[in-house]
């Protein structure tokens, strides 16, 4: 029996690993993949403090190697399941049972993809699904914004800050956008839109990113159009498939928490990208994840 | 008139600063002191994802440059005194008035102090102020707690962790601590107490803290006791004294918000240890900032 179990080893499941490990807790970390999450995809985090620039797969290693100090077990595994046992509960992995009286799930979430050619060669080289995380980046550049809800008006809104030129890509002729939201991309200058369209294939050289095909979908005509950078909103999913049984999740599949982490089953935690909230950042992961890791700490000894 | 006024620049409003200006906005950055904060004070840290260890000041430093790298102004000053003048706010520091849209406050805290002989000495080198950041430093130590309130006992209670034995010092002849808190210290083996009881001074050798002279209150008694560390907590006091007019602190001074960071004033923020919060640390303290950083340009462009 482990004291905590820490479901994804991003940025918040290796910091509450840390925070548990370093309070004596014993503590095992499921990932299955590589240690790091979102932060192995992204080429150069610029926003984490303590770092002027760092690779993300850079600052995956050093956290990694950090969150392992205080005896922290590493496993690999693909969770399938979550089972309330009151005084303790079960993660299923794989072939295997895990039993603890904590558990942390820091499983994160995954952009939805547009699934077209050229859109996985040129991540993290033009194609970004994060204008917070990449915005900064295109200074003065053309930019296309592909999508039609809040996050792809409001991101577009954001990325005028930077970029000399935004068009948002939509697959219909109006926007799914709250009015608000839609009323300030119409009145800022630098944003147009190309209605009816959809990208049919990202173009670049071997460094990036520099322009696509897209269809009108009303007269099936495609023009090559020339671009700096694709921000990609058409969604966002949680990965909480593991837990759909257990009434973790809201109807879109986040998890909500109160500001200890702490979800509504007694000893089960939420913490980073896979939290209902509104800034999935690393500074905000790692706040999360400390958070909970002390949580546990404090729940186990309340139960003595 | 700047975008954002960051009052402190530790790492809550340094975090802030670096978020705020990586959006493009103007950012003014007022620091008393050295940049850094609280991380100034910190001997070493090793729960700050990305480092295995630092010691605080480099740590400080390595944020201090990457705050400043979009274009944040740097100003000292003593702040006096926040004015809310609707559209925007105003800033006293020292002869100087600033004008900003947003302000985020991020002043932080203080930790009261026993006001004897080696405790600055020793600061750092046995003597510590947080058992959640020092703690692991001390396993299978002897450790000297001073206090009686619910922060005392409870850190108390999460030192014998690590120490072997734990004296909570108390100047009076029973605990002010809630009974739940002190019913799990009282069935804890390795807490003990010294009851009427207050510190006279602390001794170490030129390394560490190797004991103390303590006083009984009632026989006047001074008997000198072997120990390898201190934990005070006598209080802890948030640095709110220029916010005393502005309806902003609760009773004891410290800042609510919501999870936003928003404080009860429209464009005001407040980050970091200054705000009323569970867990203090460097990994919660760059969470608030950035959410603020962010926040900031969200409120400005709201209100185009």
């Amino acid at each position: 029996m482990y004291d905590v179990i820490v479901i994804g080893a991003g940025p918040a499941g290796m910091t509450a690993a840390l925070y548990a490990s370093r309070s004596n807790l014993s503590v095992v970390m499921i990932e299955r993949g590589a240690p790091g999450g979102q932060m192995n995809n992204t080429a150069e985090v610029e926003n984490y403090p303590g770092f002027e620039s760092i690779l993300g797969p850079e600052l995956s290693d050093k956290m990694y190697n950090g969150s392992l100090k205080f005896g922290v077990k590493h496993e690999y595994g693909i969770i399938s399941q979550l089972k309330d046992c009151g005084e303790y509960k079960e993660v299923y992995a794989d072939d295997k049972v895990f039993q603890g009286k904590v558990v942390i799930i820091a499983t994160g979430c995954e952009h939805r993809k547009l699934g077209v050619k050229g859109e996985e060669e040129f991540a993290g080289r033009g194609v970004s699904y994060c204008a917070v995380c990449d915005g900064a980046f295109f200074r003065n550049k053309k930019l296309f914004v592909v999508g039609g809800g809040d996050s792809a008006v409001e991101e577009a809104t954001y990325l005028t800050q930077f970029a000399s030129e935004v068009v948002i890509i939509h697959r219909r002729n109006e926007l799914r956008a709250q009015k608000i939201i839609q009323d300030r991309a119409f009145a800022n200058e630098k944003i147009s839109f190309m209605w009816d369209s959809v990208v049919e294939e990202i173009i670049g050289d071997e460094m990036k990113v520099t322009g696509a095909k897209i269809r009108n979908v009303k007269t099936g005509e495609i023009q090559e159009q020339a671009t700096d950078g694709f921000f990609i909103y058409v969604g966002l999913d949680p990965l909480t498939a593991p837990f759909s049984t257990n009434s973790l999740t809201n109807e879109e599949g986040w998890i909500p928490t109160n500001e200890l982490m702490q979800t509504n089953i007694a000893g089960v935690y939420a913490v980073g990208d896979v939290r209902e909230k509104k800034l999935r950042q690393i500074t905000t992961a790692v706040g999360d994840g400390s958070i909970a890791g002390q949580e546990a700490f404090n729940f186990i000894e309340s139960k003595q």
